[in-house]
């Protein structure tokens, strides 16, 4: 890891409301970590190789705080189901075939590629049940270069069989063999605990991951009142748990002593967001998939405002796109509808605060990820906007904008995780 | 145009529920007909050359039923103001640029290309009201090979200056000028009489239109119903007219005894669909514009089952993407935004309705298209979607389900409109 000066127009969050813009600037890399934004290069730094992006735009890595890798093979398909239904009829059917090595390293191999070639640095994943097929996903993710959190997914009822782990002791004997394993094979890939969601995890084995979660001090991820069939559902199976968070929380897997991302938060009461506010949890807001799945909107604009941990998601496959980009755009449309439809009370989100949730926000997670500050990891993507002729010259923040609606990955020319450049 | 044969593999609608599939079929096309879908080549069509178009996808051309050629340059900009404030602050200022024309000529190259390589094969289409960009868009257009209705816009009060026809005489002069001359030099591209809205034309400006249609058989487009905040202000500067539909039936221009296109119809009452309905007249859904500028969302489902003429919709720059095919998903998602957020008893859309509103739906404004039936015009699209690599075999349904979620331009392989190939 080499240290050099970074040369473009950079635009990063300095606050869920307020970008920082410096156009023509520079950006001193030493030991992988950022050194500030600066229009002239300091003295301490001048000397230093500089790669010059010209008029490119330079980003903050993105982080995709919840993302199921198995499922990427059929993004863009069945579209036509609510949550329950979706997850009995497309979902468990093809998260059973990751029983099979040869089909999960085929299939992981295009979620992958298609990962790389993001805005996404670093990302919080859900593997399948399989321990095999969840260390081959580990192991391309490592070569990768990306920074990501990978979970062999738990769940021993409620679900079909192929799915569903035979018993207690052996689920949490696997997944213990498979955090050990994942800790000694892999630097960039680490593991996550992942309770898939509270209708398919017993209290044994809830009771079991705590244990573990404890033993290795590992994060946790899971899902959390995305649609009302389900939360209806938790309400019976968790009659004494305050709210659907409650049901974690009395396993102790709710974050407090462990960094934890809960995954939509569509319906969360008022009482739920205290909870995930006291136990610091991360929300990972997946507006596509919430729209795709018929779920609703959650009030992200009121999530911020109540100061909570707020980050971006792509959650393929229920929604069908990888792209952070795209999520950002979806998640300002889906609050506007939020807006018209639902609640006026609750502001559609705005360009600045969808680039906080998808850099700084969810970066957070990781540490000192998502902004070009003094100390943070050096984590960038870099967009030639070029192709995107227009007939008169457009201010950064305009072309930030264009990027996010109209891009793909043809404008991403170049992408660094935490100081090592991946391409471009 | 000579007579040949197109193999490979078809969809199309049969009704708005359901689709009509023929894997590795034949199309027989001559004089610029199509001749149906046949699994084996019909004797009478036998010894004509074929093209084979191997396991790609083919289907009928799309029409876009509401676009704005102008605001192309600005599309995916400055998507935080709801109708009236947005068309003040951005949409008026960018329109009045084209009154140079050289300006004009620079922009509509971009949006003509675009369109080109879009799965659109016909449009309906709004200019400024400067009659020179408007021929030169016109112009471009007929090159293309497209198939397009374009309007001058027609707009004499509650506008800026810069945008507004001086006086009526003059506005109708200039009108019937570009009326004659358009009608003289193009053969594909045609005018449709185009007063922006209610709100910017007076009574004398809609009665002197009404004589122009009258006089030469025009169509007519505009917009209706698409935010509170515009049809509260139709109430007042029409306080006769039963709803907002009837200030345009009091003046002769909501079809009836022309074709005529209304764009969005999201808050539209019951006595207004039945006018539309009564007058023929259809309806332009514009879902991702309705969502950019928090409009709502049209109940388009039950437009389907009451029987009315609706077809779909880029709304560029409203909509930020020209592509049918993510107007199809972005109909599908917002109506389920509306099923869950507004009105359970208003069923999301279905896959089949969207392609139907895509193709067929929007496809009849221009008489036999959107179908690849006896008789039908030959628009078709052939996408290739091999680079949307998927581990395992997927059904044509499927394969369409998946371009419609994750394809852009470079899946588009070849195009057809009216009997001739424009690419591919």
């Amino acid at each position: 890891m080499k240290d050099w000066i970074i040369k473009g127009n950079f635009l990063e969050s300095e606050s869920p409301d307020r970008f920082h813009i410096v156009e023509n600037g520079f950006l001193p890399v030493t030991d992988g970590l950022c050194r500030g934004l600066f229009s002239v290069v300091p003295v301490q730094y001048q000397g230093l190789p500089v790669t010059d992006y010209g008029d490119r735009l330079i980003l903050p890595g993105m982080t995709d705080l919840h993302v199921h890798a198995p499922q990427f093979a059929f993004r863009g398909l069945g579209m036509d189901m609510e949550l329950l239904d979706w997850l009995n009829h497309y979902t468990f059917p093809e998260e059973s075939k990751y029983g099979d090595l040869s089909y999960a390293r085929k299939a992981y191999k295009d979620f992958v590629a298609c990962l790389l070639h993001s805005t996404t640095t670093r990302a919080a994943i859900f593997a399948t049940i399989h321990s095999a097929a969840t260390l081959e996903l580990m192991e391309q993710l490592e070569r990768s270069g990306l920074q990501t959190l990978v979970g062999k997914v738990n769940m021993d009822r409620n679900c079909p069989e192929v799915v569903r782990e035979p018993d207690v002791t052996t689920a949490l004997q696997n997944t213990e063999q498979w955090i050990c394993e994942a800790r000694s094979r892999f630097a960039r890939t680490k593991p996550i605990l992942t309770p898939r969601f509270i209708p398919t995890c017993s209290d044994a084995l809830m009771h079991g991951l705590k244990d573990l979660q404890r033993r290795y001090q590992l994060p946790v991820q899971s899902h959390l009142s995305e649609n009302y069939g389900e939360i209806s559902w938790v309400r019976k199976l968790s009659p004494t748990a305050s709210c659907y968070g409650g049901a974690y929380d009395r396993f102790g897997l709710l974050g407090g002593d462990h960094a934890c991302i809960m995954a939509h938060c569509v319906h969360s009461t008022d009482e739920e967001l205290e909870l995930l506010q006291r136990n610091g949890v991360y929300i990972a807001h997946s507006p596509e998939s919430n729209m795709n799945l018929a779920s609703g909107v959650a009030p992200i604009s009121r999530y911020l405002e109540l100061g909570l941990s707020v980050g971006l998601a792509s959650d393929v496959a229920g929604g069908s796109h990888l792209s952070l980009l795209q999520a950002m755009m979806h998640a300002i449309q889906v609050s506007k509808l939020r807006w018209q439809l639902l609640d006026s009370n609750v502001r559609p989100l705005t360009l600045e605060q969808a680039f906080y949730l998808a850099t700084a926000g969810g970066g957070a997670f990781f540490g000192k990820v998502g902004r070009f500050a003094e100390g943070y990891a050096f984590d960038a993507v870099v967009l030639d906007d070029s192709s995107l002729s227009h007939p008169q010259h457009l201010d950064l923040r305009s072309r930030l904008e264009r990027l996010v609606y109209l891009s793909d990955d043809r404008h991403i020319v170049a992408k660094y995780v935490a100081g090592i450049k991946l391409f471009g």
